[in-house]
């Protein structure tokens, strides 16, 4: 998967993505990694602020399952139902966020399928979130792939 | 309590709530609402971004927390720990989060008394999401008071 067209359309659509500054630091079928600076998501702390924090996470999620979704050649779009949000540590400066299928590869297949098939597909995505190479934080979605 | 002056202090605290456009619709000691327009918040479908109704949830507890303990005249923060996140409806316009104790005032005594005795108050906070008179998601954070 192309990371700087995936960034361009993250940035062109969803503009809080710019004001955090955002950027794809890798990207493949499986697995999708956003990174951002610490200033423009920065609280009173000094430290990244949690909701910063946990819509990274979410459009790390958001952006694998769109891509998954076009790399198969498919009409579609992800569309977040719920989520859970583990803030581990203070997030001191920048940060990443990789997001694969919480089940793995098992689970795109289901959901592809079902996608195919002209259902909705479910699939359940986890972003880990690092910082200075320990982990900070974790975010689990349920998101509906929809035509 | 004096909604323009907790305004200031989350705008100046938080850079992306700035980004968001955010405001302070209503404060109490019990409940806290924030306000943001769809524009800075909008996704690829034209609604708000699942990331920015989280981000402003957990502002509008966040901010109530430390509003709340400034409030009882103590040296305090609110940190979040860990929330859920339910999106219900797709958020078309102008959107208000609330928030209060889950558990209503009772929590609230419980988390300060800790606090008065340098001890940790532990409070889960909701925030329910309106938009055109409707609910349209709702955040749970279980928050830390520190002094």
């Amino acid at each position: 998967m192309d990371k700087h067209a995936l960034e361009n359309y993250l940035l062109e659509q969803i503009p809080l993505a710019r004001a955090m500054q955002l950027s794809v630091d890798a990207a493949s079928p499986q697995a999708l990694t956003l990174t951002a600076p610490l200033e423009p998501n920065i609280n009173h702390q000094g430290t990244v602020f949690g909701g910063s924090a946990s819509a990274v996470a979410i459009l790390s999620a958001w952006l694998l399952g769109t891509a998954r979704v076009q790399e198969e050649g498919l009409q579609g779009r992800a569309v977040i139902q719920r989520n859970e949000m583990r803030y581990d540590r203070p997030i001191t400066g920048r940060f990443f966020a990789t997001a694969e299928a919480a089940g793995g590869e098992d689970d795109w297949q289901h959901a592809l399928d079902a996608l195919r098939r002209g259902r909705k597909g479910r699939i359940r995505l986890v972003s880990r979130l690092v910082c200075d190479g320990k982990a900070v934080g974790e975010l689990a979605g349920d998101f509906v792939l929809l035509s």
